[in-house]
């Protein structure tokens, strides 16, 4: 089978520990594990987020020089090749001999997207009250509330075309393990007579995976992340996993967008687009949900 | 013909010019279009340098965060990202239809190499006598002098393998311009079972550059930098720009090892073990170099 797995950045830099090299190694290692335990038995193509990366990137690039921000698009870049480079680098370790390439991936969005107007994609870490207000007074970041504290929002626009597309699947094709499309990829506009134009926004990895997934004709789409599965009643006493699954019952759910929602939305419409399989869970937990013993599941996988 | 055209971080990030995203794009339109031009006529391979830009990227990460600094191979994997992808997204605009992918590479190190403990790459900005004393004082980087400045200095390995060459042939043979090898490659050490770690150095990126030409097969070899050939007699009033040149002529020069240095010896590497063409010169001088009208050269270009 092929199958599209992605990483969810909040996995691989997690919330409450620090943002350090070695907390990020640590998660990756985990993570190139459980991939790497896929990709022995299928053709996998891994995408990841960059949510707490990129607004990591942002800070260290804004406490050097307030005056000149470096834009989200070139950080956007950055984390692609940071995070990238630490995922074939873990992944070469349990897959000898495996040609492994990680592709620097543009994704267009249209200029007349409205999350241009509309900021709602968190990213950075997470903050307190106090330093909420500090850091939106100082760098003029708009801010929204994230669980019990507050993050960083950013424009978060539809992917509408990933430009390496036909390099992502010749590399496919020859056997390649390949890593793209990272943190749903650098966001850019195309202009009229084809030149691009890098915007400022974090494109939501999620959308891209299910984007991806289509247009490389894959039999499942993985959404992996540190939630082992999407939740009836979600933060009330009652909340219960959902297992095996269907679009229009994920449709009624109440979701946090900055999280859970994308995931389900891509996952709704890259079953409902090609009648394929998309499952979210655990990144652990990955053989599992192909096997149909854990998260959350819609769709079919060929026999 | 095959070029291997290797584009210098300082050509991209030049020096006294001030650090910003907008500073970098206006000369990466520069050199996207001195390599367009190239490709027009020629297959093109092209790599690049980063000097500047992961000496940036270090005191943006030092600056948000003294205690837990980033590693130099993560910084140069975050500068493969940013520049590579500011040069595909430049040659596009110039190349239209034509395929270009960024390929994140990483490049094997010995890790006995002596430059481990003789650190000698510069990197980052040049800084005077005062801010020399305070950045070596705060963040205990050595320093070296540049010119009539001072500049951090890094361990710079020789390149042993690229490991993900087999990818950059598959996706040569497709008809694919490929930007790879960014800052010389991701430094990293392969243990023994074959599992790869990172290491803190910066390849220099004319050797690598040498070494991709070799393993792809190129007939050329094109180090374009914002100085317009090698000179003899440099930094004396006699100095004379040194055309139509031979290994022995070049061999008995002085250089400056943090700059020319590298450059004459990876054109000379290339040349004496290929007996193909290397160049040496301005970034907008690349068409006249292949014609036999400006810059250093070296070698034959196949008739």
């Amino acid at each position: 089978m092929r199958l599209v797995v992605a990483l969810g950045g909040n996995a691989l830099l997690r919330r409450g520990e620090p943002l350090t090299a070695e907390a990020q190694d640590a998660n990756i290692a985990i993570a190139a594990r459980a991939v790497a335990a896929v990709a022995e038995q299928h053709d996998v193509i891994v995408t990841h987020g960059n949510g707490p990366q990129v607004g990591l990137l942002a800070l260290q690039a804004a406490a050097f020089d307030a005056e000149s921000p470096w834009p989200l698009d070139l950080l956007g870049a950055e984390s692609e090749g940071m995070i990238g480079y630490l995922i074939e680098r873990a992944l070469i370790g349990h897959l000898p001999g495996r040609p492994i390439a990680t592709l620097l991936t543009q994704v267009e969005v249209a200029a007349d997207d409205p999350a241009f107007t509309n900021p709602s994609k968190p990213i950075g870490p997470v903050y307190d009250a106090e330093a909420r207000t500090r850091i939106e007074a100082s760098r003029g970041w708009p801010m929204a509330p994230d669980g019990t504290g507050w993050r960083r929002v950013v424009p978060s626009p539809a992917p509408v075309r990933i430009l390496e597309i036909l390099t992502i699947r010749h590399l496919i094709a020859e056997g390649i393990l390949v890593i793209c499309a990272g943190g749903g990829g650098i966001p850019v506009i195309v202009g009229p007579r084809g030149t691009v134009h890098g915007v400022e926004a974090v494109i939501d990895k999620d959308r891209t995976a299910a984007l991806l997934a289509r247009d490389v004709g894959a039999d499942g789409l993985l959404l992996l992340t540190d939630v082992d599965a999407v939740y009836r009643d979600w933060g009330t006493e009652a909340r219960q996993p959902i297992g095996e699954t269907t679009t229009e019952e994920l449709a009624a759910l109440e979701l946090d967008p900055g999280s859970m929602g994308p995931k389900v939305g891509a996952a709704c419409e890259f079953v409902s687009n090609t009648g394929s399989f998309a499952g979210i869970g655990r990144l652990a937990d990955a053989g599992a949900i192909l096997a149909g013993e854990a998260g959350t599941r819609l769709g079919r996988l060929p026999a």
